[in-house]
């Protein structure tokens, strides 16, 4: 078990010390956790987590939709908890992305959620280009952290996870999209939007055989993320990623070899991230990796050891160690 | 040309107002440029370069031939100048990488001069697999500054080139090799082992038919790199790079074909670097590029124009604003 331990910038295994939460007497905050098919939103206070809901994204309707859908849920788990939304110091969003900046706020720009993005042939039932996010939240709560979720998740993961005392790391989830969030040298990336991170649309392979939402033909979401493997392998039996995953596990001989075509290309975008930012570690999140752990692990290993040997030799991949957590510490850590 | 002007964080074109040297009255200094096909050293002053001469890299003999041929080319450079060795205040040394940390003392590492790193098969007339470097320096000059030569020439170019007053910024060169140095939220990637920027290693292509001398298969050095265009395309004619180029730019139709695919597989690396770290410029020097800009600039910018535009859009490629002299200029800024 990782979840227990992390290795030092030295490659030393550490005890994993923290346990996330708000500080002593801290004022409960609320968590959002927005992702191409589901949001959550808990409420946190000093003692741990008071409520917990979550539901499908919305992908039907005007473009407030989805702020709309997060102050529901804001109040609803609020109401689980028995606190008025008047009782919240802040809300944190941990939310894929892009974002872009409109009028000074951030909106989202999300090809799992925004259909406007790659058009009619992608099969969202919408036709958003961005969603209005930061202005509205704002428009209620007078503090609000909005950040991509894998770099609030590297944040979590950096102080209560896997990645504690690694300088330079990153957080991949393997969901619903394919995110990414990288440190340096001991600081968390950003850009010049704040959209260091994106690595999830690297192109590694010449396969221009699948649309991604951005618009993209073959990058690395189209060809792995879990809603690309129900559209690319629907038709030779597996409706969704979760019956693929199952039949390779249960070894079925075509499914395992799919599974190892996408574990070579989703493990060489994680090793061009460790030659291009000369990594230590990386952690590894979301539904379809926590979910088949031990089938992807070894395999996504693998496209990294004995590659350019003087960058990749002793990096490890781990698992998060916030496990499936990872989403809501997420939040948390944006206002914690 | 771009190399009077340079774009601002917010995307406006300044005048270029820095002369690169040394301070006035500053003691000289030696500037050495290590690259996979020849070595050069200048001698600068307070007045401007004192005097260069170059050499090509030695690449047989015992594995310290590589330090001894830059000492004595220092020892030649000075007395070109007119100077005792003793004069120098400072050596510095911009270097193909990656580096390796022995004994507390940086090795080269460098898949285009060891060629025990990749084996017989690429054909290099030695068996090195690294190169003392830093500590035979040492033995002789108290001040000694090596940094990747990407990693120089990208100091090089923020200070008076293509990028200044740039945040989030790449500097790449298209030569013997293909090395990157990378600047995100104003500061230099370094890494775990200051080795960040070796994205010349990344894969973008499944093309698995040519070998790098780092001792992978088909990554972008081994599909595009000078050395490369010789050992894939000579028996389609092609003997090297600069006939290759030479017949594209005269209108060949199987050597612009060649060069439409180069230019796709290193235009793929650049969009993978803007979207993993959301730059805003590229400024690309190097002997293949520098010679053939207008051929080259305008298909790999084709690569980023249109994809994930909210990370794309605005993002230009940039020749290099200290032209071929960049390479002067790294190692320059590097004990200026």
């Amino acid at each position: 078990m990782t979840s227990a331990s992390a290795i030092s910038s030295a490659g030393k295994l550490q005890p994993q010390a923290v346990r996330p939460g708000l500080a002593p007497g801290a004022a409960p905050v609320a968590g959002v956790d927005i992702g191409g098919t589901k949001i959550a939103v808990s409420i946190f206070d000093a003692a741990g987590t008071k409520s917990r809901i979550t539901e499908l994204t919305v992908k039907e309707g005007t473009s407030d939709a989805l702020s709309q859908q997060v102050l529901r849920l804001i109040d609803t788990s609020c109401a689980e908890a028995g606190l008025p939304r008047s009782a919240l110091a802040a809300v944190g969003v941990a939310s894929c992305g892009p974002f872009a900046l409109r009028s000074g706020r951030l909106e989202l720009v999300a090809p799992n959620i925004c259909g406007g993005m790659a058009g009619p042939a992608r099969g969202l039932p919408n036709d958003w280009l961005s969603l209005p996010l930061e202005a509205p939240l704002r428009a209620v709560f007078s503090s609000v952290r909005i950040e991509n979720d894998c770099v609030a998740a590297l944040e979590a993961e950096r102080r209560w996870g896997a990645l504690q005392g690694v300088d330079n790391c990153a957080y991949v989830t393997w969901s619903t999209g394919i995110g990414m969030g990288l440190c340096v040298d001991g600081r968390v990336l950003r850009g010049k939007h704040g959209n260091a991170g994106h690595a999830g649309h690297m192109f590694v392979s010449d396969n221009d055989d699948a649309l991604c939402g951005c618009g993209n033909t073959g990058d690395v979401e189209a060809l792995v993320a879990g809603n690309a493997i129900a559209r690319r392998f629907a038709s030779q039996g597996y409706a969704d990623a979760a019956t693929l995953l199952i039949a390779a596990t249960e070894g079925n001989t075509r499914a395992v070899a799919i599974i190892d075509e996408l574990c070579r290309v989703l493990g060489r975008a994680l090793y061009n991230l460790v030659i291009t930012l000369d990594l230590q570690a990386i952690s590894l999140g979301g539904s379809v990796f926590c979910n088949n752990r031990d089938l992807l692990l070894p395999r996504l290993q693998a496209q990294l050891d004995g590659k350019l040997a003087s960058l990749t030799e002793g990096v490890k991949l781990l698992p998060a160690g916030l496990g499936e957590k990872v989403g809501d510490y997420a939040a948390l850590a944006l206002v914690s």
